[in-house]
């Protein structure tokens, strides 16, 4: 198999032929090539070229490209990785940010389609092949409205305390942000407010939106894989018998272990 | 018609019927009364009650309940409004917290059903009703991919320092917050930078997501309304050619004009 970031070297023929599958990544072409001169004047054989689209993620080491990459794994997508760092400022650049405009991560591409914001991705790729790998969105409407209900708690209550915790216990010489002990405490106690709640929630059901895991679980893995480890609140997770739990199964699933084969910023044990 | 908040008056039968229907909210029930005896004694006639049972809304006046309300206008979905003063408390109440664990608005209830977050109710409305009202998730779905991604950057790019702006200029004193000059400096530079990138992207297309109005317009509306508004900061919109007619356009719309007759938290011209 070529995969489509080495058909350049392949000529025009294969160039045209990719065009020709831009918009089905699902499609493999037989090219036949009657003979190659270069090779042998006597003898005709004919060339397999099997090219099939894959989907591209920018940034894999980072915590939101694995949001994305721990639902690909689940839904049985095929990706390849674009590493892009933040810290010399890749994602400043001209060429980055004619994909990602706000210089964010993460961003895929996907053929000719383009597409950022990491909780966009996951419900794009969840609808687009829904009856693929495991299904992330739930039966009826009204179980799919959970776990949009608890996708958005993730991105709004859970996740902006422990970016900061993140930001600010982890990453601040890094990134030239001054420590900030006020914010951390007020961040840690927010936190575990937050967590009260899905204690109780997952006391009812092993999930955040119901019976079967989603969307909603599994985009809380970077950030809790952070919490745990390097930034040592582990104590968040494991005083709460219920959330800690539901973190032991969705951080025990095949497709978050192949996503932590890809590292991290500064690699931690 | 009497609405399911009118019913408890109408006595056991009609509670029993309120019962039955709870699941189907369109259903419209005729409930035969035979003869009431303080009326007439002589005259038995049919009562006709239209039972519906509606959406209902917590905390209309607030900024994130009317992204909803602007959606269900959209649709053509009827609901009804419950006040929530957040001045007072009444979203640290018990009986809300039931409803809402971390106590923020919006709320909805539609029979047994319970949704929060208020961008998880529109996304969940705009599927359950695709066909009704407008269209507000796009046709195909790359197009409801773009909806997601400007939705989602609706939530992380533009809400974030356009709400520092309301919360610490319009609300400070009310809430109990100090007003903080550098922060309100700071929040009003980042939505310069973030409305430049909607200035390049609304000069390709009519609106964020494509030539669609989107679930990903109408949810700037609250916001946009505060900023041109009562905040002052109206030059951040107007002085971009583009945003300002995507602007322009959304806020005309009729479903926009309802959501404003319910009014604001410190009413203002």
């Amino acid at each position: 198999m070529v995969t489509s970031s080495l058909t350049s070297g392949l000529g025009a023929g294969v160039s045209a032929l990719h065009k020709q599958i831009k918009n089905n990544q699902q499609d493999k072409l037989s090219l036949a090539v009657p003979s190659i001169h270069s090779y042998t004047q006597t003898h005709s054989f004919s060339l397999e070229v099997k090219l099939k689209m894959v989907v591209k993620v920018y940034g894999p080491v980072y915590a939101s490209p694995k949001r994305v990459m721990v639902c690909l794994f689940e839904k049985e997508i095929e990706f390849e990785t674009v590493p892009v760092n933040l810290l010399t400022g890749e994602n400043r650049r001209p060429e980055y940010l004619k994909l990602q405009p706000f210089g964010s991560l993460p961003v895929i591409q996907d053929g000719d389609y383009t597409l950022f914001e990491s909780r966009a991705i996951i419900r794009y790729y969840a609808k687009k092949y829904k009856s693929q790998g495991t299904d992330l969105l739930g039966k009826t409407i009204e179980e799919q409205g959970l776990v949009e209900q608890w996708l958005e708690v993730e991105a709004h209550n859970f996740n902006p305390p422990a970016n900061n915790l993140v930001l600010h216990i982890m990453f601040s010489p890094s990134f030239g942000i001054t420590r900030d002990e006020n914010l951390i405490k007020e961040s840690e106690e927010k936190l575990a407010k937050v967590l009260d709640v899905y204690e109780d929630r997952l006391s009812k059901s092993k999930y955040l939106a119901g019976d079967f895991v989603s969307l909603a679980d599994l985009s809380h893995l970077p950030f809790l894989n952070y919490l745990v480890g390097p930034i040592g609140k582990e104590y968040l997770i494991k005083e709460r018998k219920h959330v800690s739990a539901w973190y032991d199964e969705i951080s025990s699933r095949p497709s978050w272990k192949r996503c932590l084969e890809y590292g991290f910023p500064f690699e931690f044990k």
